[in-house]
């Protein structure tokens, strides 16, 4: 069965966010001065094939650690969508 | 009220992706050879002080058309959720 794989993967929360910064500098000159605790990081999807949703979680969560994150200074969040 | 924006923004399909290219053939690599279709976008959340949901998806919009998305390369997707 193939499903599509959104990952989500975020600074950790408490280390310093850089990028976050600058877009949130960059919002309040555009006059957005209502956009506040702006963080980016990356968005990555996929398909994947996989005998069920669980066994899909297991092989992202394990692409996750070994690839798509830095286990050190991000996070990730990860959805299983059936395709 | 405030909320907490979530938006997606990934290279619009069709176009050369080649972070998405070089993270498929890096997965394939690690003995992942099941992902197929990997594409690389941005990430980006921030609160929102809004009147309203509709108000603080209205906002993100704007935001994304100024700043956060590339309108000639690339696409978006919003999400507000109540904080």
């Amino acid at each position: 069965m193939t499903f599509r794989i959104h990952v989500r993967v975020m600074p950790r929360r408490g280390l310093l966010d850089p990028q976050g910064q600058a877009v949130e500098g960059a919002l309040k000159a555009l006059k957005f001065p209502d956009a506040t605790n702006v963080h980016v990081g990356r968005a990555i999807e996929f398909d994947l094939v996989a005998a069920d949703q669980s066994a899909a979680a297991t092989a992202a969560r394990a692409m996750c650690a070994k690839l798509l994150a830095n286990p050190v200074t991000e996070d990730y969040e990860i959805e299983v969508e059936p395709k």
